[in-house]
């Protein structure tokens, strides 16, 4: 019977090396698992990182792609069944292979990396994607850990929307890392830190004491610009150990690579003593978790050369003194050719002859050569011969012959056992996975920190405090790209003030005069505090917001035929059917799709609703200037404006948030400064006072 | 002394080879000269082609940008002390290189170009971009063309705005000729005729009578399939003679551009004879004026070698029995290398020596070689011996030294002679240049002409009628260039009727629905119709327009600090103090960048100014649905709306256009189908009912 070979298949979520894995990125390979209409299990498993984890989702199929987007997510494992829909939902929206596997059925080989899971369903879920790794993969996997279970009511809920408009870690134009918030944050210094971060951001907390534990150590590292560049310093000679540990696993290590592995591990006590070292409790509390490995780097120091090839049959790895049967081949080797080397000069005083010389080919092995000019020197009898040249003979002697092949033997009873040597270190080191992962997950943290503190003294960032109250205080708020993209003291600072009694805040005022930037600039700010960052701004007290919705300019979503309006519809749909009160809301320009009356009376339901209904904290910017009078009737509702002035003949924004509504006659204003005819000037006037006047309003007139 | 030779420059307006020159472009220098506040003069030259015109500008700089925007300019001329905004703002917005030349004096190498201009401002203005010419080029200027003046009222006036919006010539988003209107109209087989559409483009006419005359001969080539793939098939052997005539006149042709001008006037009179079997008398008529330039083809067919090669010094250009000399010289060439052919027999019989031969070189000339082995048949005292061989001698005599010196001189003279005349017959073409100019531009027209025919037989054009009583009547019109991107038979047409007493169409319905490419596919096909091309519909009687203005999306206009709404309010002002009773005025929800009641009045009051005020045909499309009740005060405005239609739960755009206003409850139907909750829209229901009586209205429910 021919044993049938199962060949290694590369597909998109299983790439372990080469040009197609980003080392800032993380590669996921994913799986979804449906248990009943709304509720499903998704995996994830990062082959060159061996990290796993699952999540239960309970409210639906949109929450699932929601969970799923912004995730450096390559392929998605999947049942046959899985609705179509959802099926063109995940290659439409999120652009993934989608590959199959039908499996849930618990094997033994899974036990040890999901037995502490209690809910079958993740174990099933987790199944399903472990038996698709296993069929396509055929090698070891012995540095998968174990899965981590994702409670996601610990985290702060985005939807794949806000994910997008509010431009996290990719812009919606140029879908680059390039003008993103990830692009601005990110100060790290290695591969594995720079992946931390990514995960962070698409996970904001909401624990007050983890985030309090963040900001002390992001503060300390702030305060002390001397460790912090020495940390910054040591990290830069800290290989990837992440996925370093992955290909431990996978036997594709080679001499150079588990070199680099002791270089690294041997910087550890130097950070370790860095971190000891601050005048930070929460620093030296992390760096006193820190298990360096000592036992490890010890035995690659002892076993490994100084400058491995990059083969690994071929010698050249194991160090001298390690081993003392390699050491003895080495020698017999290293003597024996010593011994030809005195064999020469002997020869050459014997017979006289100074051109005689001892060579090596692997035809004939060692050989003595002769010119024919000399050959008359050479005694009878003493010297075979082997091979004649044009001017030279070849000869060798048994003496000869029998150094040859002691030392031929030597060499490759050498490599060959340093090869043995090799493979088991490579074993010793496997067994060093868990805790090599653990260092990994420690030393990204530390570089997460580190980044956290330079870009917030470099931006002058402030650490913000949480209260309990479901009160927003930012004194002069900043956009943190827009900032950065700036010219130096061009960018217009912003107050938020939304206290216990204030949820919703009206945003009136003209098109391009910085709306939608004022209220990006609140998401962002919660966001950075609840990934533990300091914020741009003077101070900030937040509360801790458990979801966030937008729904902020972009109609490059449209499905075909829909127009952009029911868009619009579903996705403030989705806002307030979600949304609590502990939720954030940024609502821009709703309505605007449609005829002024019909989208008037929408903004204002939903206004109304959200307010009544929702009571979540709201930012709700329009052009519908009538729905300023609801400040009258809506308790918690209050207007505010941005500022405009005129300036030689212009209209110029200041970009300056004001309470109150802003300028109805802003248009007539403009248009006047563009010089339309007066009677048409006059005209709009007299109109707009009608309109207002039907309205039941009073208005004063304001310059502007 | 020694005489400083100025250096020819090479500027991006003067540019007249190579990879900088597009083909099937002309290349604009331009000059702009000022004479008060609002009048300038523009001057044009294409130097590759010869072309020369201007025109004068009374109504001010924005008119000036207008006008240059959109033609192929690479480089303006101007005086040093143009205002530094205007210097500005063609760098910015057109993008052009910037050039000075004070000098406006006209000087007397320019009277023949502008003697017949009675303007001495076009005059002075010709004189600046003359001067700049001369200066750059320091080279014959033979085959620039008379300055034509370019009465500018007698063409459609086109805003820059409109040009742009209207994706004429090239697309907004990626600039680019795929995508424009140009895109689909040019059938033209000539780069010749390629650049002629894109003027005809920039400038539609005014004039009937010329208008009609066009049509004949598109419908003549329309009915006639066969004489237009003939047509096409000869102008597809039709070498670019424009731009020829401007090489000839720079004295940078070769023998085989003369070549490829014969090859060209030898198709002229196939080309003549087809027009003129044609079944259409204006077609005919245009053959009949067309000089196929005889005596020019004569003289190449007599004078022109078969294949001359690229250089024009070495010979094999002029053809034998053109010249008595040239054809003796190389007959005496010829004879001696015949005569030596003949020695060279005689002496292998004299000699007996089967290996002896006759060769040449550069250094000793023809010679006699014999081999080594030889050299002993040969007599004494007749050959003397010239150089020495490994295997042989070589060896001349008197005589093949006289025939030598015969054949060597023959040549000389044979390939000077030959340049001379060559440099003749090129003189001698350049006698002829006005008269390949105009023959050139004929045969662009024919190209042109064919082309519409072309694409309106593919496309299903028809011929437009034009009526005086300024009414639209527009049977299934369609966007030229959506109908061609889409897939076949989901276009969806519509009329577009707009009779004497209806001067405004007032358009209402939600976004996406098609509101946009209806007042586009108005104004594309009365351009088409304007430049004589037939249009897309299945009739259609038009007025002829002076003027189009369009105000349509696009916010990528914006001056740093200006807001969308001001750039708005200055086209719209721009719109109406410039439109007449005549013109074509498209707004496209105008009032959307300010708060509601402030645009509503605006948009109200701008109608009624173009509806009271100035009278132009109008589409206008908003969402101010309030605006639809103007139908009944403003006599000459109609209102019509798009249908949408639900469709499993979706909302679907027909892309129809009905008459009547569109259903203002859309949105709330919408916000109904993406289930919002039933109190918010039971809400938003009660809210708009409120509104629409406070307006004092009263509307039925519809079922959109």
């Amino acid at each position: 019977v021919v044993k049938r070979e199962v060949v290694q298949l590369i597909t998109p979520g299983t790439v372990m090396e080469g040009n197609m894995l980003d080392e800032k990125e993380n590669n996921y390979l994913a799986s979804i698992s449906q248990f009943d209409l709304d509720t499903f299990v998704l995996t994830y498993n990062d082959l060159s990182t061996g990290e796993n984890s699952a999540a239960i989702i309970e409210t639906g199929w949109e929450r699932v792609v929601s969970e799923l987007f912004n995730r450096p997510i390559k392929e998605i494992v999947i049942a046959k069944d899985l609705p179509e829909a959802f099926q063109q939902d995940l290659m439409e929206r999120l652009q993934v292979t989608l590959s199959f596997a039908e499996n849930t059925e618990i094997s033994s080989e899974l036990t040890q990396l999901v037995d502490h899971l209690t809910d079958s369903r993740l174990k099933q879920g987790f199944a399903r994607l472990y038996h698709y790794i296993q069929s396509t993969q055929q090698r070891a996997l012995d540095h998968l850990k174990p899965v981590q279970f994702i409670e996601l009511n610990e985290y702060m809920m985005l939807d794949m929307y806000s994910k997008r408009n509010l431009e996290l870690t990719e812009t919606i134009m140029k879908k680059g890392k390039q003008g993103s918030l990830l692009w601005v944050l990110d100060q790290t210094v290695t591969a594995m830190g720079a992946r931390k971060l990514k995960k962070w951001l698409e996970r904001p907390l909401l624990n007050h004491r983890l985030l309090d534990q963040r900001y002390q150590i992001v503060e300390g590292f702030m305060e002390d610009f001397m460790s912090r560049e020495a940390v910054r310093e040591t990290l830069k000679s800290i290989y990837d150990l992440e996925r370093l540990a992955g290909r431990v696993a996978f036997g594709n290590v080679n001499g150079r690579d588990l070199l680099q592995l002791k270089n690294s591990l041997e910087k550890v006590p130097q950070l370790l003593s860095i971190l000891l070292a601050c005048n930070q409790k929460e620093i030296n509390n992390l760096a006193k978790t820190i298990d360096p490995i000592q036992e490890l780097k010890t035995l690659l120091e002892n076993s490994l050369e100084q400058d491995p090839p990059l083969t690994i049959k071929e010698g050249g790895i194991i160090k001298t003194g390690f081993h003392e049967q390699l050491d003895e081949y080495r020698d017999a080797a290293k003597n024996g050719k010593q011994w030809i080397a005195e064999l020469e000069q002997q020869e050459k005083k014997a017979t006289n002859i100074k051109s005689l010389k001892i060579g090596y080919n692997r035809v004939f092995g060692y050989y003595i050569e002769v010119t024919k000019a000399n050959l008359h020197l050479l005694p009878e009898g003493k010297y075979e011969r082997k091979q004649t040249l044009t001017n030279a003979e070849r000869y060798i002697t048994p003496e000869l012959k029998e150094k040859e092949s002691l030392i031929l033997t030597a060499q490759e009873k050498s490599v060959d056992l340093e090869y043995r040597l090799f493979l088991e270190l490579r074993e010793q080191v496997k067994a060093y996975i868990p805790q090599l992962q653990h260092l990994a997950d420690q030393i990204s943290e530390i570089d997460v920190y580190q980044g956290f503190a330079t870009i917030s003294e470099q931006q002058a960032y402030v650490r913000p405090t949480f209260n309990k109250n479901r009160s927003i205080a930012i004194v002069k708020g900043r956009h943190p790209v827009v900032e950065k993209v700036m010219k130096d003291g061009m960018y217009v600072p912003n107050d938020v003030t939304m206290n216990e009694s204030t949820d919703m805040l009206l945003i009136t005022g003209p098109n391009m005069s910085g709306k939608s930037t004022y209220m990006r600039q609140l998401a962002l700010i919660t966001i950075m505090a609840q990934i533990g960052c300091f914020v741009p701004c003077e101070s900030a007290s937040l509360p801790v917001f458990d979801k966030i919705f937008t729904r902020i300019g972009a109609a490059d979503d449209l499905v075909a035929g829909q127009s952009t309006f029911m868009v619009e519809m579903l996705e403030a749909n989705h806002a307030l059917t979600n949304a609590t009160e502990n939720s954030l809301i940024l609502l821009d320009e709703i309505g605007r799709g449609t005829s002024t009356y019909d989208g008037m009376a929408l903004a204002q339901a939903i206004i109304e609703y959200v307010h009544d209904q929702v009571g979540a904290k709201t930012l709700f910017s329009t052009h519908y200037h009538e729905l300023t009078a609801l400040e009258e009737t809506l308790s918690n509702l209050k207007n505010i404006h941005v500022r405009a002035e005129e300036f030689e003949g212009r209209v110029v924004f200041l970009h300056q948030i004001q309470s109150g509504a802003a300028d109805e006659s802003y248009g007539i204003h403009v248009a006047k400064l563009a010089a339309l005819p007066e009677p048409l000037i006059d005209r709009a006037t007299i109109i707009l006072k009608e309109l207002e006047e039907k309205q039941g309003k009073e208005k004063k007139a304001e310059v502007i």
